[in-house]
């Protein structure tokens, strides 16, 4: 089967690799349908991140159940599912306080190889999100809307729940990469009144209002800040999403928010500030990896299915999967907000 | 009238003052009754924070309200009130918020000078607590426990309160000093079943026990936090009380805290650590000064009239006005966990 792998920084190929197998119980084996590229591989991809050479890559997918360990109850082969990058048992005291990201039983690097024909999927009874009838029965559109429940609009939404945004909020989004765009999504569907999104980028910025925005915030810096501010009656936001990823991201955070609001923040890698501004203004700092099982279950999928958000829209860019390389640069050089890579479809 | 006042570091004294007057139409001047040296006074007192020599110093009184400003209408003269450190204006958006520490209409500067016979206290009509009756009607203990109403207890509870302790709760404190300890007391009003307070003083640990903590944990670093995973089975606490004010304190709540916990801290002063076991955690980070005048309206005035809660008895050494130098090197050799004034008894 073929599947991408990372060969050195800014390159990536697609290789004939062995089938996975069954390993343990609770594995199971996915014939991929479609895969996509996350802001986070860029990490590895630009040699700021160490991988290893050879290994495989992704971590986001829908597909089909082809096979399935003997503890597995849940999935049946056949089955329509997304493949969140989250590998939660279900049954640990971090699942069933709702960080299924933070699973306690999580196989060390069982989180790889999305991009390829065919994935191993570990703790899969309980990871795995079936979703009702057949890749066929789903318009191009609606499978894209479900292919980013694997990772980021659960991740948006993360940022959102972290940031505590509740019903009439003003909230401030700050990123309009794909996270951000679906941070956007779940301030709405957490009821936020007001989302005022920072975003440089025209494009960016209109798929921003099509998902809720309210307000733009194009400028930059102290400027940025003196904006939202001027927005907010010199009070600063209820609750702000942080989806950069960057400690200069969580300062302008705690300059925006007013007190007692939280920052929501899901991007990778992070440093917590040394400034204690966040002390002063008494605002708090929550959010980490997304529980995607978790979310998708609980809400999301149910959202997707009923058509009222739209997250697939951050795909603007295809690419089939002999075109890995392309499908990264496109993100590296920001031509995609996110690269969706057809993989097996339908 | 007398009142103490910072002559250089380590050294505090009384001295001849001119009598507070009524500066705004929202002044009040209170009578002092009793005061108390704070564990956040020690930074000037140690010269670590700087401080004009000859200012007046304290921040937590009880007394009687000796005359108001034409504005001032919830207390009279003649009433008995519990004079926070905070100032809220009980309007603005901040105090509306429940987070009157971070009032936008206090005054800058307002806050010093409650170690003295007389006291100008800014924004009273909003945030002066009047207690019931006049201070014969108390006994000594039940003063104290008022006095403590003015910032320590408000405080701990803050740390409880921003580390969204719940019912049933696991939960760490770190910092056995009369913060700490109000912790203790606020985590278990929150409705925490477990209480594992961090303690290295068998005096504090005794005291803490009495507030409601179940465990004590008297080891230091890598023990400390090895014997917080054993009590809770390798998971970790469910909310964590940071009242220490050091970064290597949140270092180590980031330690004992399970995933998507939170960590309430109170500590002054503190940086944000700079490692992100809180971002791969999904641990959050919450707390500042405590909104002092809306807990105690809200629930601490009620708790301490009603007998339900004894903070006051962190007050383990006492001293006249006069002995201001003996009542700051009592806290600073960690000779009293709480050094009480008495200023005008009665």
């Amino acid at each position: 089967m073929k599947a991408a792998i990372f060969v050195e920084p800014k390159k990536v190929e697609v290789k004939e690799m062995p089938m996975p197998k069954v390993e343990k119980p609770t594995d199971t084996i996915i014939r991929v349908i479609r895969a996509c590229v996350c802001g986070s591989d860029l990490w590895w991809y630009r040699g700021i991140a160490k991988r290893d050479g050879g290994s495989t890559i992704g971590h986001e997918a829908i597909g089909i159940v082809e096979s399935i360990g003997e503890d597995v109850t849940a999935v049946h082969p056949g089955d329509f599912v997304i493949a969140p990058f989250t590998h939660g048992c279900g049954y640990c005291a971090n699942c069933r306080a709702g960080f299924d990201g933070n699973c306690l039983n999580q196989e060390p690097g069982s989180n790889g190889g999305y991009q390829g024909e065919y994935l191993r999927f570990t703790n899969a009874n309980w990871a795995l999100i079936k979703i009702p009838g057949q890749p066929e029965d789903y318009t191009d559109s609606q499978l894209n809307n479900l292919l980013a429940l694997s990772d980021v609009m659960a991740t948006g939404y993360h940022a959102a729940a972290s940031a505590e945004v509740k019903s009439g909020d003003t909230t401030v989004v700050i990123g309009d990469g794909a996270v951000g765009l679906c941070g956007v999504i779940g301030a709405r569907l957490l009821g936020a009144k007001r989302i005022i999104l920072m975003s440089h980028h025209e494009d960016r910025a209109k798929l921003g209002r099509e998902f809720g925005a309210t307000d733009i915030v194009s400028s930059r810096g102290d400027d940025a800040v003196a904006e939202v501010m001027k927005l907010t009656n010199g009070v600063g936001a209820d609750s702000v999403l942080e989806c950069v990823g960057a400690t200069s991201a969580i300062e302008q955070a705690g300059q925006v928010g007013r007190a007692g609001s939280v920052i929501g923040r899901v991007g990778v890698p992070q440093t917590e500030p040394a400034s204690n501004q966040l002390f002063w203004k008494n605002i708090g700092l929550r959010g980490g990896i997304a529980p995607v099982t978790t979310y998708d279950k609980q809400r999301l999928l149910n959202e997707v299915l009923a058509g009222n958000i739209n997250p697939g829209k951050v795909f603007t860019k295809r690419f089939p999967l002999d075109d890995i390389q392309k499908a990264y640069e496109a993100m590296d050089k920001r031509e995609a907000i996110k690269s969706l890579i057809i993989v097996n479809d339908k």
